[in-house]
């Protein structure tokens, strides 16, 4: 069986591209930058359902996505969760929140809906996450 | 400096013990076994302050911690967060989440109140966590 994203994934972000080991997607949602990772295995639902070398680089990833994220503006926390109970496919989100955005301080899942990009706004920031993130 | 937990963790937890990197802490919430990891550094925020040594085994003791609330029953599914937005203090959660639980299928971060433990659940269930954690 080979990779597939989620239909929900792909309907719900832009592609980035690939890293190693997953592929980065940009949440369109404009309310926060919001990246998520999606390690590309098969019929994973788990962190454990990873082997250890796996998970090594999916940790290392996470990282590179939250520095790509500081490189914004206004980036007070970094966020990251792998939960799942809506999407089972194994997918990390990693989001940048800014004191006082309209979540804050709560989680941005389940908090509201999402509010589109322009189009020229999310062609902009999938570039420079592409960039940050040392993606050709 | 010493480690020092922050003491919002300390009120609002039971002590597991400490793994290789992590103190290991029961929320002291009955409505989901929910774990918590806090890596014994100083001033620590992100996931990024972490050498990449260290996050490697932060990974395993995330997987690690997995794996023993899945020895519980009635585990649909693990949800991780590394939030802060709140207490600043690294810590990392790992929660079993129940189909219909009174959270499912949202986020538990920021929803309802705590249900405190009678003390001897609480008792066991850190035993238990305790044993399946290999914590001495």
């Amino acid at each position: 069986m080979t990779f597939a994203l989620d239909p929900r994934l792909v309907a719900d972000t832009f592609n980035i591209g690939d890293l190693s080991l997953s592929r980065a997607l940009l949440m369109n949602d404009a309310r926060y930058p919001w990246l998520i990772l999606v390690p590309r295995r098969t019929a994973l639902t788990e962190l454990v359902d990873l082997d250890p070398a796996e998970r090594t680089l999916l940790m290392e990833e996470i990282a590179l996505a939250s520095e790509a994220l500081r490189t914004l503006p206004q980036v007070d926390k970094i966020n990251v969760g792998a939960l799942g109970n809506i999407v089972r496919q194994l997918h990390l989100h990693i989001v940048a929140r800014t004191i006082g955005d309209v979540a804050w301080p709560g989680p941005v899942w389940g908090a509201g809906s999402p509010q589109r990009y322009e189009e020229s706004a999310a062609a902009e920031l999938v570039a420079r996450m592409r960039r940050a993130l040392a993606i050709s």
